[in-house]
């Protein structure tokens, strides 16, 4: 019914995430009506992205420059290291506006599932980076799954011998979250993790 | 904290139906890191829809020849148009494999507060096709919203004159529908549309 050209640009949206099989249609009429406003900057804007943006070599993060920005500032603090999974994970800290200090991004965490070992997140390259800059604090922001706790933990072994201190970010309850959704794991975490209140 | 180049393609992204801030910037990571598989592939799908889809100059179908496939085909009936709002609304039928006459899109319908007027819809377009091609039966498959009513009474009153029977989509319970979900619009629609059981 609809042509090749319109079906291939479906289905190549519907790989991004968020978008389904219909959402990718309607995408699909958006970028056509709204050729000259959309479809065209759209394109623009992924040609110039895919020209400049490059990992960062130090810390793994997305930029044109590298280092990044990040990396390249003087106003952070360059003896804490956060670690995190993925680039979205420092985007999400950095809009939090609550940590000052380096990242360093690995791409992945450990799975036996799939196959992902120390070599394949660089975690030699990490233990390097550690040691030559003098680091003073690694927290390890890895999510709260099997997979990113399995991860945390092995980093954590490896930096036993450093002269370094090691944090893990704490759990709870969401801000602004309330009780009846959360899962017992996190409730648990935070009923551990209760603060007194000074009144 | 991201660059210019990123904060351009997640805010075009953003723009696409289904997609907000959040899910456009997880679309634009997934962009970037499969730059080969994904983001360059639909680059190419991109202007390639952009240089080969038009709108269909007799019924406003999208297609890469004009007239459209379906207005092309000789296989369909030729004297039954159905008169729809959207693209979308026309590849929905299609899906439901149960039309094999012609369309008609209108590209929006008929709002006071949009300013939509019939000339904007084209509907003078409309009846004139309607008149030169012999058209027996019009099929007004609007929204069953005010506008997409407003807009069907409408064209109602413009074919009365003509020698064309003018039908609209029947209402009822959306097929594997839940009673306890469904306004009440719909279910005294339902209850009008009742059909006899015949054992």
């Amino acid at each position: 019914m609809s042509t090749a050209e319109i079906d291939q640009l479906a289905r190549l949206l519907a790989k991004l995430p968020g978008l389904g099989a219909r959402s990718s249609r309607r995408a699909v009429l958006a970028l056509l009506k709204r050729r000259e406003t959309l479809g065209e900057p759209l394109v623009r804007a992924l040609r110039e992205a895919f020209d400049k943006v490059r990992a960062c070599g130090v810390c793994g993060n997305l930029d044109s420059i590298d280092p990044c920005g990040i990396c390249a500032s003087q106003r952070r603090d360059r003896q804490t290291i956060l670690v995190c999974e993925e680039v979205e994970d420092l985007w999400a800290m950095e809009r939090a506006q609550s940590y000052g200090g380096l990242y360093h991004v690995l791409g992945g965490k450990l799975s036996a599932i799939d196959a992902v070992g120390p070599e394949d997140l660089g975690i030699d390259r990490l233990m390097a980076r550690i040691q030559a800059d003098d680091v003073k604090e690694v927290i390890l922001a890895l999510g709260a799954t099997v997979d990113g706790q399995t991860t945390a933990h092995y980093i954590a072994e490896r930096l036993a011998g450093l002269a370094v201190n090691v944090s893990r970010l704490g759990h709870g309850v969401p801000v602004g979250g309330e009780l009846n959704y959360l899962d017992e794991g996190t409730l648990q975490a935070a009923l551990r993790a209760r603060q007194k209140l000074t009144l």
